[in-house]
């Protein structure tokens, strides 16, 4: 079958060999996978995913001497079971699954070779236990975008957002929007949405942000602040009505860069008793200032993944109708046009979600 | 009336004014005050404290070319009434207070002037409203301890402690000998702690750690990671059971030092899905990996202060007996000897927390 393969620091399309499903796993036929940021720090900075993983495992997460199949979000349909398959999901089913393997050592799909390839490929494996069929109303582009809207609704999670939030959003590249849209779910609002290009706040518009600023004409923060003012003190965190802060209400913040710096904006911006989530990937050292956080009191989260409910869920909600995240897809490639693509992400706003359709050849 | 005032940068004991109770406030003779390293911090490093008051609420926090009266842990007597009081607390009861006066500005107490002066004084005005009566069979002492100990509450409650965790306690000075206390009370362990000095692990022993690390002999992650050890996929975190990681259960860990890098060997050691609670005060500016943070989902928490609600809570704790401190307790002295105890704050690891006692001269 083909693939795009990273290898020696190129995208190529190959003749790799077609994979075959173990024991409790199913070939699929990808029908559309999101070519996501992450793949491209993946291939450009694999040194700082390295440093971290070292730290967390004591192996290097990506190893780029040997070849790469990229593609962790993504909608298939189910081409045959391996063995020791309950096969209870029709051979032909469109399936969405978490992008893991789960062998004895779990395969993180889209980081790893040919032979476990990720979705960048005419076929793939999964593992049975994980697959979630879609639904026949939901459109298979609209499906393709589960993964990254996971992310985001676990990033909203990690920080207790309520409804009565005003969130700040620094970054509207695919993570910050699919967080806008998510919030806009909620109901949760007014949202401030932050980004340097005209073309990405334009799309935060669409995904439902209720401000936009462009941070080289306006403070963020200073819109913030505003939209975070209360009259109530009892709706002010307790660092804030005893240092005699402007009376805000704590609220949240998402990092969704992962530019550096960026975060001490957040910390330093952020009223008292806010809570600050971090999804965008900085993969270098990057300084705060503790003082901030400790005299306002301030949480800072963290999130990368999500959990199965977390997956399921953001399915029913585009099932639903709930999540309307549509308008984050701008682009459609066949595997021949994929490394093209690649080398235009981040560099083109008008680009938000490009999704590969391996039929398009 | 006598106090230490901090002028000039040097402690001097001045007669100043008596104060006089506003309405709703009450003069109290101080019985006991604490000596707490965040005096020290604000009289040698105002600067870093006024960089972050700036950004948070755009005033110098510390003026340090007018006199300050520290002091913001204490118990006192009640002595009189000023206007528009209830006095439902008869004159000569024991009293605890948080350090606030509730004035349409609030005064934080020990950190003004000798107008409002904090406990390095012979008397002192709180607001009636804040008032706790002592319990009769509580000692002043110990009561003294009321303040810091409800700093340390208010970490242990930042970072959903439970009884489940398996704590790592950096720094055993007097907040992270409170927060072992704290944690001993909510029956949580093993705890671990770690100090270079043998006399502040000794310390941590005596407050209840159940294993004591010099860093400079062990690693105390290596240490920390063995206790976190669990068999039990169900107690993983998501992305410790994804990437393989050691199978380690999320935990708690306590920034209690202040220093520099402490933070980012924390980010890098914690298991994941960890919380951070960082209730050390560290001024300047400090560097972390992001990166960690998010492969491994941590959260860092940042505490301060306490609610009107956990003061009250730890002076229960206190009188039941439940929270047992009274062995941080490592010296007296009277107003006239506060300079020289000063000086040898954070230099002699055999000096836990010196108490004033105004009546000693």
């Amino acid at each position: 079958m083909r693939a795009v393969v990273l290898e020696r620091g190129s995208l190529t399309v190959q003749e790799v060999p077609e994979p075959v499903p173990g024991p409790g796993e199913v070939l699929v036929e990808v029908l559309a996978a999101g070519i996501c940021g992450s793949d491209k720090s993946c291939a450009n900075h694999a040194d700082g995913f390295n440093r971290a993983s070292q730290a967390l495992m004591g192996i290097d997460l990506l190893d780029l001497d040997s070849p790469i199949v990229f593609g962790h979000e993504f909608v298939a349909r189910v081409v045959s079971y391996g063995p020791d398959t309950q096969q209870a999901i029709p051979v032909g089913t469109r399936v969405v699954s978490m992008p893991m393997l789960l062998r004895e050592q779990p395969v993180l799909l889209g980081f790893a070779g040919a032979e476990v390839p990720g979705a960048y490929a005419e076929r793939m494996l999964l593992s049975e236990a994980l697959l979630i069929p879609v639904p026949d109303h939901l459109p298979t582009e609209v499906t393709a975008l589960t993964e990254p809207l996971a992310v985001a609704l676990r990033s909203v999670n990690r920080v207790d957002t309520g409804a009565d939030d005003v969130p700040l959003v620094l970054g509207c590249g695919p993570i910050g929007l699919a967080v806008i849209a998510v919030l806009k779910m909620r109901g949760v609002g007014p949202i401030v949405a932050v980004d340097l290009s005209a073309e990405r706040r334009d799309f935060a518009k669409l995904m439902g942000a209720d401000v936009t600023v462009d941070p080289t004409v306006e403070s963020p923060y200073d819109t913030w602040m505003q939209a975070a003012a209360t009259d109530d003190p009892a709706r002010m965190a307790a660092p804030t009505a005893v240092f005699g802060q402007l009376p805000l209400r704590p609220t949240v913040g998402f990092e969704c860069t992962g530019a550096p710096g960026l975060l001490q904006q957040l910390v330093a911006g952020a009223p008292a008793g806010s809570r600050i989530s971090v999804a965008g990937i900085n993969l270098d050292p990057d300084t705060i200032e503790p003082a901030h956080g400790i005299l306002k009191e301030l949480d800072i989260r963290f999130s990368l993944y999500y959990s199965p409910q977390e997956f399921a869920e953001t399915v029913a909600h585009l099932a639903s109708g709930e999540l309307d995240a549509a308008a984050l897809i701008t682009g459609r490639v066949g595997l021949d046009d994929v490394a093209e693509a690649f080398a235009r992400l981040g560099n083109h706003p008008t680009d938000a979600k490009v999704l590969i359709d391996p039929s398009l050849g």
